[in-house]
Parts: C-alpha cells; sequence; structure tokens
C-alpha cells in the first residue's frame, strides 16, 4: 500500500452520502487536520457540523478553498465545471482537486480550469446506499468497494498517488482507467440497467391506464425494478445527458437484443429460446 | 369465507415447491385425508413421502387418479394439456381437476378433455421462492398471496366454490378473473419483467465479447436483474410460448418506452427526461 499523504485542510463541496463517508474515513484514519464543508441547505451542513463529518461550513467554495491542499467535488456532475470555475482563482498552489462524479469525460474540462500548480485527478467511487445524505454517510462505506480512477496525459503523477493513496486508506481497491473507457463501461453496466428499469415501469403504468389495477398483480421481479427506477431522477437525468452518446450507442445495443428476443419467440423457436435464457442465468453464478 | 371442503384424496401432479406447499397447507388444515403424489424423479418422490408432504407416490398419473376427488396439475405448463389426456379416463365422477400454471387460456383445452362429471377450473396462485423443489415447500407459502381462479362459461359453480375455498384455506386472498385478461396482465406485470431482464444480461454479455471485463463492474443496479435472470429458463421458455401473442405485444409496448426515452435523450430535453423518471419513481411508494 502507498504511504497514506496527509492533508492539512480538506474541502468537502457537497457533504452528501459520498463527500460525509470519505470525510468520515479521513477522519477516522487521521489524515486530515480540519475539514470544511461547503454547500447550500445550512440544516444539512449543521447536521454535518453535529455529526462531526466536517468541522465548518461555508456556502462560498471561493472561501473554502483558500489554503486548502485538498478539494473533493461531491457534488452533482452537472455541478463540477461550474463550481471549479468559481474557486480556480482562489486555490493555493500544490492543491489536489479530485471529484466522485459517476461520469467522467465531461468533467475533463475541470482539468483546463485549474490554475498552474493545482492538479485535477477525476475519481468515481463505485458506493452507496439506498438512503442519502451525510446522516446516511459512514467512513466503511468504501470498504471493499472499487474506486476508478481517471487520469489523462495531463494528470500530474503525484496528485494521481496521493489520490490513489487516499482512496486506498478508505478501503477501496483502486484501478485506474482510461475516462472514454470508464463512461462506455459505465454506460453499459449502470446508466442502461437504470433506462431499462425506468422504462418498464413507464411502460407498465402506460398500460395502467387502460388496465386499472394492473400493477397490482405485479411479483417481486417487477418490484426490483421499481426499487432500481426509485433512484434520484435529477441525478440520472444528468447523468444521462452527460454521458448521452454511450447510452444512446447502449441502448441500440439493448433494442437489437429485446429484437432478437422478440422474433425468436414469434417464431416459436423453443431450443433458441432456451439458450438466451440459460446464457443470462450464468452470469448469476459468475458474480 | 366459505365452509372447507373435505377431500378424500388428493393427487399432486409434481411435488415441488408449489404443489407440496399446497398439500403441506391441506394438511395443516385437516382438509385432506390422502395425498398422492405423481411425479417423474423418484428420489424426490421420496424426499417428499420422508417430509410428509406426500402420503405414497406413482409414476402413472391414470393409476393415480382412481378414487381422487381432488387433483392438483403442478407440473410445468406445457406437460398440463398432456396429463389431462393420460389420466381423463382414469378419473372418477365427481372430482375436481386443477392445476397451478402461469398461463391460462392456454390451459383450457384441459376442460374439453374432462370426461362428463369431472370439473376443471384454472388457478394461478401468486407465489415463489427463490429455492425451488419440494425441500424448499412451506403450508405458509401462499399466506396472504393472491390466487386468480380463472373460471369460463362450462365452468362448475360448486367445483369453483371448492377450488375457492381450497385457496382461501392455504391463506389467500381469491381473485376471479377471464383467462384471456389473466395472460395479458402477466404478459405485463410477469412475463415482461423477466424478458427485459434477460435481454439485459445477454447485451452485456455480448458487450463483453469487445470489452473484457465490463460485466465485473456491474454494481447493485445489475445484481438485481441477475437475480431476475437466474430464473428456471426453461420454465420461462414455455411461458413465452404459451402466451406468445400478448408477451409480443408487450415487448413491443415496451420498445415504444425504450424509443421515446432514446429520443429524448438525443433531443437533450432536460425537462422531458426528468418527467420520465420521476414518474417511475412514484410507482414504488403506491407499491
Amino acid at each position: 500500500m502507498r504511504s497514506l499523504p496527509h492533508f492539512r485542510r480538506m474541502v468537502i463541496a457537497g457533504v452528501g452520502l459520498i463527500g460525509g463517508s470519505l470525510a468520515l474515513a479521513c477522519r477516522e484514519k487521521g489524515v486530515v487536520s480540519e475539514i470544511v464543508g461547503v454547500g447550500r441547505g445550512e440544516k444539512n451542513l449543521q447536521d454535518a457540523v453535529a455529526l462531526k463529518v466536517i468541522d465548518s461550513y461555508t456556502f462560498k467554495i471561493e472561501d473554502a478553498v483558500k489554503g486548502a491542499d485538498l478539494v473533493i467535488l461531491a457534488t452533482p456532475v452537472k455541478s463540477l465545471a461550474r463550481l471549479a470555475g468559481e474557486m480556480a482563482s482562489s486555490l493555493s498552489p500544490g492543491a489536489i482537486v479530485t471529484d466522485v462524479g459517476s461520469v467522467k469525460e465531461p468533467v475533463l474540462q475541470i482539468e483546463d480550469l485549474m490554475p498552474p500548480g493545482v492538479h485535477f485527478v477525476g475519481a468515481h467511487p463505485i458506493a452507496g446506499k439506498e438512503r442519502s445524505g451525510v446522516k446516511a454517510a459512514s467512513p466503511a462505506l468504501f470498504k471493499g468497494a472499487r474506486c476508478i480512477l481517471t487520469p489523462t496525459s495531463k494528470t500530474h503523477p503525484d496528485a494521481l498517488n496521493r489520490v490513489h493513496a487516499l482512496w486506498e486508506m478508505a478501503g477501496s481497491y483502486v484501478i485506474i482507467m482510461d475516462p472514454a473507457r470508464h463512461d462506455r463501461i459505465f454506460a453499459a453496466v449502470s446508466h442502461l440497467p437504470h433506462l431499462v428499469a425506468y422504462a418498464l415501469v413507464n411502460t407498465l403504468l402506460d398500460l395502467e391506464k387502460s388496465e386499472e389495477g394492473l400493477i397490482s398483480y405485479s411479483a417481486g421481479g417487477f418490484r426490483d425494478f421499481t426499487r432500481i427506477a426509485a433512484s434520484h431522477p435529477e441525478m440520472w437525468k444528468d447523468i444521462c445527458l452527460m454521458n448521452r452518446e454511450n447510452i444512446i450507442e447502449m441502448l441500440e445495443k439493448y433494442e437489437t437484443t429485446i429484437g432478437r428476443l422478440k422474433s425468436i419467440i414469434r417464431s416459436g423457436d423453443a431450443d433458441a429460446l432456451y439458450d438466451e435464457f440459460e446464457r443470462a442465468r450464468q452470469v448469476r453464478e459468475k458474480l
């Protein structure tokens, strides 16, 4: 394991489940002296202070980052570039800026907004919970989870190493990946499943207009879809629009598979249908 | 509640999770004197005797049904018509034949195979477990679950009443429904979700051919899909082919929704995308 960095002043912009959990992990390991929260909702920031997630807070990121050597952007992906612009001129040389967004290519613009001597490293911790918000934060959230770092040719190697060490400290297994490859893979394994679930639930809602009570007949299988489709609509809207090209490509691949199943069913080809289902069944054993 | 019928000799063809659980519920309530199992696998039937699910067994349904006043067909839906044909001439007048199949219109042919004085009533208990087989059977499986009965104009009212009382005795909430409506509703709420899950898993398998390790990046959302797609491929193949027309219709409605989402994402219409997701999210609160 890499040697643990020590940070004097850490800023968490967006003190929710992810930002709050990373702050708690840093505290637990004693790798940070001071943690400053940035947000818009004062009640949430007060809760975060009461929970000892942060030491203090401010509403202005440009105030928070003065003298900070580590800035974690943990707000919705759509807001990252704006925040980067707001804080850029206040950042101190030597500071590291990193994020936790689930789309990585559009985040690259942050890199170009950084002043000389400030280094950006893109990160995507693969962690979550059904509950969100700082009250659900836990120093153990990232233990055993993967965290993907997406450096570019411009990324400073020392900054990359320090962010790597930070996530290892939090218990994550760090993977280095090209940002474009990250966005393509997550369009397939994360964004597509959410769209598939939203589409299924809405198809049944459409059907219920002419068949009242239809959804009440659903059982376990469908209930799992509604759980996925209950994810934050605001966040998923942003992800879909920021990873648009990859998601459209994945939706089209998915449409091809649906079309294939439909034509097998229509033709009554029992063997081919069995093969499709059996192939899918085996994946679970491998996971 | 209807008065409990008493059955002298009950035959369970297919002593698995559903057939076994119904047998156990009947025993617990003391509504049956003798239970005879019919199956192909002797080990399973021996297990069922050891678990006191059945009193005895035979491999030939025509032997089992002699003198029986209640015959439960709990084998895969595809085999129901064949079994009905095999046993028809051995059934005793007054016997009630019922099934537990998840597709109901194709089962109607059983009605026409019954000799005079023998009454068929279609049934679909909405119950299941991740584990299958007689060892997973429980007298409580149907408690609080729905059971749909699908009588036709030919169904004998007394037979319908007795089957109704049987499922109420097992703890189910009984719903009477037209067989065609049943098959349409379940194409939407049960069969379509399974196909959607199979298609998603297979799309990712296709993608993994050119992007090795892709599926290993999947998180909670996708894992739920693999659970659904791990269902018995043989059973789902039969259901899809037996409820073909309804399923194709539902797949087409689903394709329409996927196409709508795709065009909203392509056009970048954030408000419309948010509305789609928010609409889906609310369903969970209602369930």
